[in-house]
């Protein structure tokens, strides 16, 4: 609890003085005002967050936390739950879809067990189980107030622990059946949003399986009764291990000063959560691509966020990360190694032309 | 002339057996059917071209195409004309945004004279000059119909002899002052489209220079009357040697069978020419980033292709093709490492389930 508190209570606001240094530089270089977009968009977040106008960002891991979901019983995912346990082995052999594109982009892989449920140890997986996954919140809260904000901790303390061993980017990742359906009532929670924005197939389900998980959703919402101005309620009333252990690593990000990628539904989910609980921590964001589950959007434009990619992808695992840290590169690329007008050999009449606009 | 119709009269569809064989091949991966999106869909085209469900995309080269638009007399544009000249020279020496990022992704430039304006001779640079840039097209037709063909040729040339040096997949960059409002006169003329739609502000030009940009593609297409069913008929009235040779690119590739990426704006008018007088081409054709041009959008329906990227780039050379080359990879990458169902120990009854939906 100590640690949670100095966090969200101690973040800082990113160098605006260095952010403007930065869109200075980048309006020298020889191309229209603002035309490379989001990449001097990025560019400039960066100089913010670091202080500095250039920055290379040469080493990023991916958080990918795995927890298991009590609201699995209600019969909400097209997946058994021996899945989470599963595919967290595969994500450290590197086989799965998040192993392929971390190893394509050069990007590590964190896997943490945050609440798997069942025995399980490997070479590599953090342990940080808290329990067996969380109890089913149709039937009551899936974990206790405490449990969250040690969720959280444990998040906070990956971030810490990464930023001392040099990493300057983290991206987001998860695996835990059931964990859509923890965040649309997230969402719904937090927003008033209605169940079918909030509510998608997941990864497969019928029209029949849509149906009734709408309507657990809906009970878990209506059992719990969480209260919308309290973020923490929330996340422990109709959240997850996986989620709240995401929400620290957002909160950590920020207090650490690193950027840190949204990947999907469920990582954006806990970037809300995050948000809620200190507004400063968009700063630090990087949304990669638009999640196909419906809910999405919406968690976007409650940010005012805007994602780099539309590849219509839904398989969560932090799959966006990687190829969100390519683009990063490249915004670092742009503003570094760009000529300027001067450079250029374009002279002063076209500059001043150019910069009218 | 020749060798014109020899290509478009010969160039042949993807092979449907091999994309069928690469999307089983994706579905026995280990996630929810389709759920990596644009990177599967990616996958299957590049079985569909090379006729291999493995493909490894390893080479790669942009092409950039630069020409000068006597339109540019009008006062359509807020650059002066000698930057095609002095950018292009700047593109072989790797400072421009197109050098930047085609050197962060480790992709060539081959960047073609197919006719600027004035004398210039730059080791590197290849000189395929048809002229001094084309007439002004609001005075008649930017070039005769024998030129258009002939750049056409020189863009099928070109890819000639990239794919015979080992290159695998090609790009499309440009650079030509005014060509904004050449791409917008073909858009209209090839769609009906109306000048607010399919015109916008280029580089950076005024409200007021805007109208002017308008009036004078209005009265460009008013003088020419270019036959909207001749597609040649319309690049030579209003179009330019870039976009010819751009034009040429996108047929040669799908003849000589490599992947193509659209970039920005004018790229995309050249790839709906190439679809025109051939509409295999399309199966060809990667879209990279969604421009901000507005006319740009209308093209991709019109081809309906969805770009990969929501980056907020306008600055055309062929930026958004470095980017694009990247996902590319990643998507050869996913097809080849992901383990399948079997391989991840994920057993049979779940396997059941997931491919129900």
């Amino acid at each position: 609890m100590k640690l949670f508190l100095s966090v969200i209570n101690n973040i800082i606001s990113t160098d605006e003085e260095a952010k403007i240094k930065a869109k200075a530089r980048l309006d020298s270089l020889a191309k229209p005002l603002g035309s490379l977009g989001k990449l001097e968009d990025i560019a400039i977040q960066l100089a913010g967050i670091s202080g500095e106008v250039f920055n290379e960002i040469d080493r990023a891991c991916i958080v990918v936390m795995c927890a298991d979901n009590g609201v699995v019983d209600e019969g909400v995912s097209s997946c058994p739950k021996y899945i989470t346990k599963t595919q967290t082995i595969n994500f450290i052999k590197g086989v799965t879809g998040i192993g392929v594109l971390a190893r394509h982009e050069k990007m590590d892989i964190r896997v943490v067990d945050i609440g798997i449920d069942g025995e399980i140890s490997y070479p590599g997986l953090v342990d940080k189980k808290i329990r067996n996954g969380t109890y089913n919140m149709a039937k009551g809260p899936a974990m206790t107030r405490e449990e969250a904000i040690e969720a959280i901790e444990i998040g906070i303390d990956q971030i810490k622990d990464l930023v001392d061993k040099g990493y300057k980017l983290i991206g987001t990742g998860e695996m835990g059946i059931g964990n859509t359906s923890t965040s649309s009532a997230i969402l719904m929670a937090l927003t008033g949003c209605s169940v079918n924005f909030a509510v998608g197939k997941g990864a497969g389900l019928t029209e029949e399986g849509l149906k009734n998980k709408k309507r657990v959703i809906s009970k878990a919402l209506e059992i719990n009764k969480p209260d919308k101005n309290d973020a923490i309620d929330i996340l422990s009333k109709v959240g997850g291990f996986d989620i709240a252990g995401i929400v620290g690593c957002f909160l950590g990000a920020a207090y650490y000063r690193v950027p840190i990628i949204i990947d999907g539904f469920i990582s954006a989910a806990a970037a809300l959560i995050a948000y809620k609980l200190n507004p400063i921590v968009r700063e630090f964001m990087i949304p990669s691509h638009n999640s196909l589950e419906p809910g999405f959007q919406y968690i976007m434009e409650e940010l005012n966020l805007s994602p780099i990619f539309n590849l219509n992808m839904r398989l969560g695992e932090g799959t966006g990360c990687p190829l969100a840290y390519n683009i990063i590169k490249a915004a670092t690329s742009v503003i570094t190694n760009m000529a300027t007008f001067e450079e250029a050999e374009i002279v002063d009449d076209y500059l001043i032309d150019i910069r009218k606009d």
